[in-house]
């Protein structure tokens, strides 16, 4: 199969979206946005022995890629329109490995109203995605990292530590239900330390966790700086009632901006800097 | 430099638009489209070895990556609003070569009005860059790749067969005036051939080339098949005043879809395919 039957045969599998009234197939896509909403934008990449190895299952490797994606989208409280998919595998996978990729995508795209209005496809030596996603929120209603005022609760939506290499669960209707609530929003992509750190700083202001809520079998080292858990970490004010099934960890205080503290003793942003630690600092083959 | 401080100090360099309400440095960008207009979305990759070698400037490899999505752009008849860029780099090329890259892409996108709106920095083996371009026309205005009909005549707006390793300059002016006039519109990345094919299967018609103007020193086979030429081929209807500079190639016929005939010869689309050559028919040393 070359890469015209390829596209094809994903042309026809592709999620569709009412307001992407051009897919694959021109130059680019289009989408007509509705009026008075505020568009959301990301890209991120997965790539091999970075955030995965080979030998996981494909379906959930593209489960993954798009979903990461959504978690942020989630975070500023949206609604999933469609994504861009740019994928470079190596040519010994196939056809197979690629469409199983896509299916595990595709499944998640469908579920969560997302159409895959675009890509590309090539060859590289490792695999290597990128995804583009855009989402939508009225007007000036998205959720910022930068609300957060002293007095407030924080809260997260489960339990952290999770292993790195399950499918995973974008929090869209719980970030969908905080716009208007929440005075600040993030995902947890890089781990609490360094998540919470950069909403004080966007906040300018400090926080104190009182405790951290660990899945089962988890470390609380991992819960607080592993990353991977794309839980979402908010802020509401002292007398707004949390959403069901959410988990106060802690309050906003003044301070230094950016300062956490655990239970009193000053808290390291050790999350997970890719940049810096991409590719020596994975301990458990892949992302650590 | 850690990629906060790399990151801070892009975010600085960015070129900035009126309607990306928030840039980089939260979960997502925010876009504000204007009323009455569709937008326009195009992911594409630049891989090290396939479309660059690692030993060409940087500042240049930064600004075709721009430049090839923003053709896109220009062959759609938009204008361009925001890119999003996803980079990857070996670590030895150290945070010189990072900022030479973007040197280079942000002086294309100042000059265009593309503001830099998100991105990502991971470090990979090979130099990898996925870059997604929005931009926008009034609705319903987008030119696409299936309105040529019989009798249309066939344009060029330059000559074909340039060096591959040069600076492009995305057609966005002509694009924009072809709005309404043009009846096709495609942008020359993969070499006449095949993307004339591309048209005239979009369009279940065929053409015929009659002359293939070519710049000095290159041949004929490479104005056909080689790509990389970022000039669009466009339709008019016989009547319509082409726009000053362009160059008529040829006109739109009946016949079996996707035909396509030099001088009464049939033309076979052999064009790059970059799924079936990317890392092997590289005669060049990179691209071809």
């Amino acid at each position: 199969m070359n890469e015209v039957a390829i596209i094809e045969k994903l042309r026809k599998l592709a999620a569709r979206g009412p307001r992407v009234t051009l897919g694959i197939g021109d130059d680019c896509a289009i989408f007509r946005p509705r009026a008075g909403q505020d568009l959301l934008f990301k890209i991120d990449p997965m790539m091999e022995d970075v955030h995965f190895r080979r030998d996981q299952p494909p379906a959930i490797i593209g489960q993954r890629a798009l979903a990461r994606n959504l978690s942020d989208i989630a975070a500023m409280g949206g609604d999933p329109h469609f994504c861009l998919i740019s994928l470079a595998v190596p040519r010994e996978l196939g056809e197979n490995w690629i469409f199983a990729f896509y299916r595990g995508l595709l499944a998640l795209a469908r579920r969560t109203g997302t159409a895959l209005a675009g890509g590309h496809l090539a060859h590289s030596e490792k695999i290597h995605c990128d995804v583009t996603v855009c989402g939508s929120v009225p007007r000036g209603k998205a959720l910022l990292r930068s609300g957060a005022r002293p007095g407030d609760i924080l809260y997260v939506s489960g339990r952290l530590g999770k292993p790195w290499d399950r499918p995973i669960q974008p929090r869209l209707a719980l970030g969908k239900s905080l716009r208007g609530r929440a005075t600040s929003c993030i995902d947890l992509s890089d781990g609490l330390s360094l998540d919470l750190h950069r909403v004080c700083v966007a906040s300018s202001v400090a926080a104190e966790v009182e405790r951290v809520p660990v899945v089962r079998g988890a470390t609380i080292e991992r819960a607080l700086h592993a990353g991977e858990d794309y839980e979402l970490l908010f802020t509401l004010r002292p007398n707004a009632r949390p959403p069901r099934a959410s988990i106060r960890i802690g309050t906003i205080v003044r301070g230094r901006p950016g300062a956490v503290f655990l239970q009193g003793q000053p808290l390291a942003a050790r999350g997970y800097d890719h940049f810096r630690s991409a590719m020596d600092e994975n301990q458990e083959g892949a992302r650590r």
